[in-house]
């Protein structure tokens, strides 16, 4: 693991600048050294006070989002992919200024629960607006992560095998998957497999519960999700991603369907978090020395 | 267990007469006593002719419905209420007329991704159309059960716990829980804790895994599950649920986000899904044996 | 739970009384509540210095002993038998001496890998020397608890259920099961139904990873321990065990087959397992409290 | 998977030719293609006849064995090591004159608990004897497996690294590991990445329960045991491996500690196993299909 993440949902519903100045110092008060920011649209926060406030707290920022109906780059309407690929370059920009590196998230198409099939012609124009993204984005820094989401949060994309021929049709290296145990768990036959089929095209990984609350409140076998890890020399940063009604943005609350809080204090859910991710981490370290010493 | 059943979507899109009635045979065929059909508009179908084949066949039929939005029991709006106050009490006379003695599914709210957070009012309008739903299927000879379902496909009961309260609410205790393990992967802190604190509320339940195609084509802890039945002594029935949009109603594969086919061939999902049950429902009897004999 | 224990082999071979004084100090400044001390010959120990020690530190004395093959209880041999009712009552004196009030392990046999079946004259010969035992043990004020092994480890109780019905033998309701998760999961058909089965009949419980070594360094699954615990409102001690050749007692080691060494450090092993135990039985709580919540 | 074999323990205590004939067609007949003899002593048995009846049954016989103390190839005592050395060829010869093809179990070391520590002289004794019987073992056309097993079976080889890094120091190509669940639950700190670690090398495999009884009726995670297998494009034989007290020969049963009869009648025994493994594998082939489909 490089960094551990906190996304700024368990601090803030991102609606002001304040709050999200907050979400950073209370990010780096947990221990965290990189926080997930939803889109940060320039024309509402100064990006340039958000990036020189985490640097000064040495936390990198990660931007993710969904698109959406109206920008949805996997439509079969050319003027909405126009639209999604208009929003996609403003991002990239916004991630850039905001001294980021990374844009991640449903990049590909709406945020929704979708009520049609994904058409082969959707597939292709997601593929070619993420292909010419990337262009753009490289010459910004910024890479381009796609992440896996379950069948209830996006058609085209649901699982790791998928989200690999994908990126081939995009026609760029450059873009990588983004992967989440919360979405492997109702959409991977095995989710620890789906880490070593991904292998080095992951890299960016979120760490979420079942149900999306407390670590260790839900059923996922961590355990393996981080021997998987290991066994593919995964190296880059890892996120803790949960949601409380209590908290989060009410669009993003309505399009996950966060309709109990499964807990109100975010202060000891992140540091919780943070304990839990670093002695998981560790204990797969050790059972991954144990295994192999004679 | 009871009976061992099957949905009616492994086998048919239910559109046609014929198609339930060879549905019917394939059951049998493939060893199942029991199979679940969607609601049967008495209007499309000829329910008697379909209630004689069971018979012949020893296939008893329990029916499972999510409502419409238009004839949502959980709506602020009286009148919407009372149009679902009517779709169950018909659906109640065709269960009846059918030869079914059971009516599942989503009775107390629309089967849809919601975008708003349930209301307080809509528990009530709902619980108090259950309550009164039942009075009338106890007259029919049909018990209602209440499937307990994910964030996804209903805002109202996706925990248990939330199921037990609704009971109360409902004023009735003829009304029971409908648990799923496909729903419970998502929303239970510990599905087989759930199990046992549902207790003797639990009156039919669903076998459905993790992706809900093949059983062992994810992550539920099966195991557990046939152990928490066995602690709480379910005697009731148990019923295989699998979707795939090979077969499946294409309404039925919107609502539940079945863009991949995970199977196309439903004979041998059926005879393996038969096999898997009753394998792993003999071993937690065994295992229930072997760990209380001094 | 009630207090945290820590094995005092993690720190010392406990030969000498210096070493046992200092694993005191160990166990306390890592935090734990209880040390598990084997059986102290009062000839070779000044007790009542290490009861002192243990006051000043707040820390509780827990001893716990494997009968040698000459003093086996289990023995049809009445002389055997006697020279094992004397060991016996001369340990629950030291367990009084060195200020502690509960006497555990294989109270009940020899610790060692038997080369012949029980038998039924042993069965009672060893239930009635515990039952005996047990009466000297309160007005000694000290329990017996009687732990479950494994089969390599003594052929007389190597399950729950086997300790239970062993217990109606002893004919005295002051003695208690001793369970413990490393023997556990060679023997129980399922570990936390065992847990559930005992109820209110553990008093003891040790953690211990598949191999010994670290907590999560093996197959152990402990998420499901820490709720059965729960499910059966354990309240009392919890104690860390584990066996390195690095420290062990020799004897220990020959009986246990440590023939590796899982960790040379054990206060990095110490701290870790008592953030595992601390933070599992947190999410165990929360698990609880999650899953019950409407 | 190449054939599906069963120990014949599950038979018979191997005692008479009539006990041994009868357990190839009770193997047969329960549907497997290999059963598994312990060492066949060709003074008390007719060899030649037991593979023509397992010719025209065509079932493959494969030998297992562990060596007694006096013939112990693993101690510092050249002569022990001669004795063992030459017992090796005996059961070489043996397997070969009973139609076998390979021997496999505890070769290097006795088949007992222990009472010392492994020492780096028996280690490179114990190497080197079976460096020797390989190259006699390859005229004969038999192959040499190694059993990695628990400690309390062995003190040499507990787990595959330790077994990898014994068949370096053979000097011989051709020994390969014999691999067993019930070991592993005891030894790995995770059992899949084990058989991943040992992946080629391993070239025999047993199906064991955690309690040594039923498929089932224990804590092994065969799921995962399964996709691993498949991870390393196993292709050679599964045996199924089950003893109880109601069979099994008394000095295997004193070695291995089995006090409690987990079972009694071995005709359901044997089909479960077969039912439970090739119903798993099917599953574990499905599962990485799914996986991997995009």
């Amino acid at each position: 693991m490089r960094r551990l993440g906190v996304h700024s949902f368990v601090w803030t519903d991102g609606k002001t600048q304040a709050g999200l100045e907050r979400a950073l110092e209370q990010s780096a008060e947990a221990g965290y050294g990189l926080i997930e920011f939803a889109y940060l649209r320039p024309e509402l926060f100064d990006l340039d006070a958000l990036a020189k406030r985490a640097q000064g707290l040495d936390i990198e920022i990660t931007v993710t989002m969904g698109l959406p109906v109206a920008a949805d780059v996997s439509s079969e309407d050319p003027a909405v992919v126009k639209a999604g690929e208009a929003l996609l370059a403003n991002a990239v920009a916004a991630v850039r200024d905001v001294g980021g590196t990374r844009l991640g998230g449903i990049l590909y198409s709406a945020h929704r629960k979708y009520d049609a099939k994904p058409t082969a012609r959707g597939w292709q124009n997601s593929a070619a607006a993420i292909g010419k993204t990337a262009d753009a984005a490289r010459e910004a820094g910024v890479s381009l992560v796609l992440e896996v989401v379950n069948r209830f949060e996006s058609n085209l994309i649901n699982t790791t095998a998928q989200g690999l021929a994908f990126l081939k049709d995009t026609g760029s290296d450059d873009v990588t998957l983004h992967l989440d145990t919360f979405h492997m768990n109702i959409e991977e036959a095995n989710p620890a497999a789906a880490i070593r089929l991904a292998g080095p095209k992951v890299s960016y990984f979120h760490i979420g519960e079942s149900n999306r609350g407390y670590l260790g409140d839900g059923v996922i076998d961590f355990d393996r999700t981080f021997d998987a890890l290991l066994d593919i020399g995964y190296s880059s940063d890892i996120t803790f991603e949960s949601f409380s009604g209590a908290i989060v943005d009410e669009a993003l609350c309505l399009a996950c369907g966060i309709w109990r809080d499964t807990w109100t204090d975010n202060v000891p859910l992140a540091r919780h978090a943070k304990a839990y991710i670093e002695l998981k981490l560790g204990e797969a370290e050790r059972r991954r020395a144990t295994n192999a010493r004679p």
